[in-house]
């Protein structure tokens, strides 16, 4: 048998572009002669599709768009996913399915057993738990279909009481095919690589596993999709952070295209000393920057927006922050204003333009001091003689904040956020100054990880000038403000703050780490009481396994560690 | 045997706090000879403690709650809500459990078997369910002791294939207690005593249901605990919004309080015609208004925060903002600011100062006219002459919007966002701008809503001004602007908001109910465009059963009805 795994970008609730893609995709599988054609998890309405799943018209053009695709299946077994209604009155009213087509038929419907409530997902939200298994019979073949989670329910801890594989077994079958929306993390690929793997060992089967690719408001799907012989070889995987297609025919032998799996740090044994060399491990921000392209070029692609905006204060996170969306949106696409007010050393501005210059972008110098001091002056009968405090910091950001907003309203631009990982972490960030924006695309990456990424944009020539890689990070809110007067080292701060965010540890666990207790309690403090702050922040391209938004749920009004 | 039902309002995360709130109330309960305290779900923590709970030292805090609140069960039994690990290797870590201590041991744990994970609510992001049930026995009597949900699986399409209260019965229990953390919202409190009565008939069992009260950041839990006879008599009430207790003998004879359910349309039965006269009643704004207030305070107290600061523009939203804001935190602390501009009519500062004058809080005009002019003057070289548009608009409001957070920073105040939900769901509003605000209060209000909250805030005596409540909306951005010159009435509009987000009707259900298919369209378009507006919007004091922000989510970039 020949199976085409078709890896493709959707586009969530638009079902004429993702039907359109489907079917394409049909047509080229018929033309390399394929017999089977699989496309990803939920690719008929694109995931995730949140609470759209909640609107009975909603469901009806998930299920128009299977029998329009369905009337493309003669001659062809079709696998796509969809939402499927639960006919038993009891428990949820949907399934998370992937739907079997063939010759112009429902050949089968299987449901996902394992539904992710961590993290970004909330199918437990949406979906019942299948509670029978039965494998797919087709051209002599017997399918052992599985979709996303259901193959990563394996090991000692497991997070479900149900492994749908275990049940399949009983039924003797050929081959796995399992059909995913796995997103992209800098910890994620080689898991997954590592669970198809797994999954083949345990069940001396060979595996097909689809997955989806494409950037989804802040979740950036890799792609990467993969096929396994029964002995643990991976013997074909196509292209990461793209589109693509291959046919593989189940009979031939093939040689593995990589022997090994990569050799990695599994992050959760990681010591203290091995943090940030692990946070800016070469690999690591290889595949950061492509995801984080991905994800630019696909918010504004599927927002239907061309252009962006984007102040450049000639520091390392706009520098970092311009560079990538000029490659992702096209120089001539992104414009970049320098907004110096009277705190701004005389190399920010002289920096941000070499680096326009360099990238060939439309560059501006706005000044902000008339507007700042028109605030004053209106605040004047208010703060009187009252001292210099975050108060006027914060006007100074807004004021730019307001100035790009309106220059992105006027001309249809959409604002680039510049914010990082540490600063949003902190609170060291003015809420609707340099938090406002439409995207973030630093908003996951520690600063550690944002100047291992400015290296590795220069790793051919140096487009980022040096001047902005060596200078002491400022905000410039204040005569020689240094962010190292308000928070620890970069390197210090990001690896408390990596313990704490992504490895969920308590401050006893931190200091037990040999940090300094006093400083590991202000920083806790710092993170817990800017949940108000990081609310209303703008989506954050997530390329880690815990980023702030929808895959961090905290309270705002609460009281611990605070 | 006397129970003492113990409705109080927790802090999450601070566990000294509650501790505290328990043991007082355990001491008050021994005092008045109870033989058990029976406390509301989470009790220990506080609900809903979200992502804390993956924190391990979060989770010991718990248990460090549970073994000193159990030093001072001596005699008395005391039933609290907390996580409790779960020691299958199978399944999530976790259950959302009631403790049951008596004479300083751990006498029962029992977990929760319906864990709620639509709107607000995200449990089986964290509890495994119940697999196994069992009734404690106390002081010879055998109890059925349930958590919140658990007792709303009942009709004919019940969301769980569980029902933990009927495996209960067959171990013959004399008597139902159920612990909740049961959020208010206009629907609502009606519905839980229909299921408390419910669950009575159908067991012939008495219920003592003990409610948690307080609001956590949006979330308003309101209290209103109950005791109903085995017949459906409901013979206790506790206060709603507020703290209360009340010890009850289960051997008395009580008369019932009031013979008969409140009678109530069914708002899922609504015809067009009947929503706006539903959203409007009388009891449904008396009720949202305590809710608000309750909202408001816990925001302030909770955060640490005493004084509020907001933009009050003669409108109705700031108007009703602003009295309900007095009236919660005290009219002295309620700093209210005319922001004029030049196209602000004569009346707006009028009708704001002489509501302030009634209020007798704190006012300032401070006209915007010159940031504003300064704002164009920057943006003078690259706007030219082109025509004025939303750009310009929006550069008012976010003047203003700085000009408030610039004295919020500078005096230690929140601001107040004064936004409806009828704005909010169309994008009627300037991020930065007007949708500024550290708590929105209106913003699960339609503009009707607004309307009948001002007219009950009047019920006694005038305090929003009559000029206020009759003139046509305007964001008096620029030359006689009228919210109608963008929007289509609210009366109209409000039905189609309610229709679509409430009910989740999709454009043709609205259409076959005999409102203009394209009106239908441009709404729909309107709310689903405006996705990333709200995604940047502070917490709303939740109201209505379906509130903009944790409890919908929806997908930014998508392409649905959009």
């Amino acid at each position: 048998m020949k199976i085409a795994l078709v890896q493709q970008n959707y586009h969530i609730g638009n079902f004429e572009y993702n039907s359109g893609k489907i079917i394409e995709g049909i047509r080229q599988a018929k033309e390399g002669g394929a017999d089977l054609a699989v496309f990803s998890e939920m690719s008929v309405c694109g995931y995730p599709p949140r609470d759209f799943l909640e609107f009975e018209d909603f469901l009806k053009r998930c299920y128009a768009s299977i029998e329009e695709i369905k009337s493309h299946s003669a001659g062809i077994g079709v696998i796509i996913g969809s939402p499927a209604p639960n006919k038993d009155p009891r428990g949820k009213d949907l399934f998370n399915a992937a739907w079997f087509l063939y010759d112009q038929e429902i050949k089968a419907v299987v449901y996902k057993t394992c539904l992710p409530a961590y993290d970004i997902f909330d199918e437990y939200r949406y979906f019942e738990t299948a509670a029978s298994w039965q494998v797919v019979e087709f051209q002599g073949k017997r399918i052992a279909l599985t979709i996303c989670e259901d193959i990563w329910n394996l090991g000692n801890n497991p997070l479900y009481k149900e492994c749908p594989m275990d049940h399949l077994m009983h039924q003797h079958p050929d081959l796995m095919i399992n059909i995913s929306a796995s997103p992209f993390d800098y910890d994620h690929e080689e898991d997954r690589r590592a669970v198809v793997r797994q999954n083949v060992l345990k069940y001396k089967l060979p595996m097909y596993y689809c997955n989806a690719v494409g950037s989804q408001t802040e979740i950036v799907f890799d792609g990467g999709s993969v096929v396994y012989d029964a002995y643990g070889n991976c013997t074909h995987h196509l292209k990461v952070f793209e589109e693509d297609f291959q046919i593989i025919d189940t009979e031939t032998k093939y040689r593995p295209v990589n022997k090994h799996l990569p050799v990695f740090t599994s992050a959760s044994v990681l010591t203290p000393d091995q943090i940030i060399p692990y946070l800016t491990r070469r690999n690591n921000i290889r595949e950061i920057h492509d995801a984080l392209l991905l994800g630019i070029r696909d918010y504004f692609g599927k927002m239907g927006f061309q252009k962006a905006i984007l102040g450049s204060s000639g520091g390392i996170d706009s520098a970092v922050t311009l560079a990538l969306a000029c490659r992702a949106l096209g120089s001539e696409h992104v414009r970049a204003v320098a907004l110096p007010s009277g705190y701004s050393s005389s190399h920010s501005v002289e920096d941000a333009e070499a680096l326009s210059k360099k990238l060939n972008n439309p560059f501006d110098i706005l000044p902000i001091q008339p507007v700042f001091d028109s605030f004053l002056s209106a605040l004047k009968p208010y703060f009187n003689d009252m001292p210099f405090s975050v108060a006027e910091e914060n006007i100074q950001s807004r004021s730019r904040g307001n100035l790009l907003m309106a220059m992105a309203n006027k001309f249809g631009y959409i604002l680039l956020n510049t914010s990082n990982k540490s600063e949003l972490s902190t609170g060291y960030g003015t809420l609707y100054g340099d938090m406002a924006g439409g995207l973030s695309v630093l908003g996951d990456l520690y600063k550690m990880q944002v100047y291992a990424l400015a290296h590795y944009i220069n790793r051919d020539e140096e487009i980022i000038p040096a001047s902005i890689l060596n200078k002491p990070p400022s905000a410039e809110l204040r005569p020689d403000q240094k962010d190292s007067d308000s928070l620890p080292e970069y390197d210090l701060l990001d690896k408390i703050l990596y313990l704490y965010i992504e490895r969920r540890k308590g401050p006893r666990e931190i200091v037990a780490m040999g940090v300094d207790e006093a400083l590991v309690a202000r920083v806790l403090k710092l993170v817990n009481t800017s949940e108000y702050k990081r609310n209303q922040f703008c989506p954050i391209i997530r390329v880690s396994s815990k980023a702030f938004g929808v895959g961090r749920r905290m309270p705002i009004v609460g009281k611990y560690l605070s």
